[in-house]
């Protein structure tokens, strides 16, 4: 099994703050991740289309980038390196949001809004080769896999047109 | 002629103190929009392709939507309206980044950050109007015309894979 890497506790404390906030309401549960993607949408995340990852760079800034992706009924995973500027970022500011279009009918969209909450070094770039299957490019490791990290982004908001 | 609308205090300034930061350089000229677009990634600007725009939200986190745009060598182009949650995220945080991938090949890209620098009235829905020409979706002003506003974004830096 993979192991857990650290967040900055700057991120940590986020997360943990957000999750105090849910547990103290009037004991409602909050919707699953599965739930709050609309049904008559799944097919976006389903299939190996590619989404356009939001993150807030330390200077309060936009950055926007195409990934690959897939989701597990709970978790968004993506494959990214610790070298690359997404991977600071959300250490600073875990909230992302991921733009993804119906190829075939662009107006038909899905916008995720969610936190990264795990953080997973993946030495062997098993998340790698995993996304590569998926999108029809299959592969094995690639040459940067000693940096490779698997990160998981909890939905928790969409929208949509 | 259309006209300008005013921007908050807070984005005109931020938009000034960037613009004093780059005038105190050592007579550099910057470069210009056009010259910011890779030539070699030029066509991904010029194709009717969708856009994926990330804003930055009043609480500091990511907004990220599909739009419609045209580049006339200096400024992106966009048509939204006054009621959009990204018409407000902008006039706090001007900085943007766009995310345009190659639908015939995704893994080649062009993220453009750059920041809006206009926002101008739209109440004839011309800027729409032309944008759904481009798109090959011809048609008349939308039903929300009154509400409409035209956007220029000014690109400063790209990234590319």
């Amino acid at each position: 099994m993979m192991g857990e890497m650290a967040m900055e506790p700057g991120a940590v404390l986020a997360a943990g703050m957000e999750a105090m906030a849910v547990s103290s309401g009037v004991g409602e549960v909050p919707p699953g991740p599965a739930q709050v993607i609309p049904r008559s949408l799944a097919d976006l995340v389903e299939r190996p289309l590619h989404a356009h990852l939001a993150t807030v760079r330390p200077d309060g800034t936009p950055q926007v980038n195409p990934t690959w992706f897939r989701f597990d009924g709970e978790y968004l995973w993506l494959t990214t390196t610790t070298r690359r500027q997404k991977n600071r970022n959300w250490q600073i500011q875990p909230a992302v949001a991921l733009s993804i279009a119906d190829p075939d009918r662009p107006s038909r969209y899905l916008e995720i809004r969610g936190r990264v909450e795990r953080i997973v070094p993946d030495p062997t770039g098993a998340e790698f080769v995993r996304l590569a299957e998926r999108y029809g490019m299959p592969q094995g490791p690639p040459p940067d896999a000693a940096d490779r990290v698997a990160v998981a982004i909890r939905p928790r908001r969409t929208t949509t047109q």
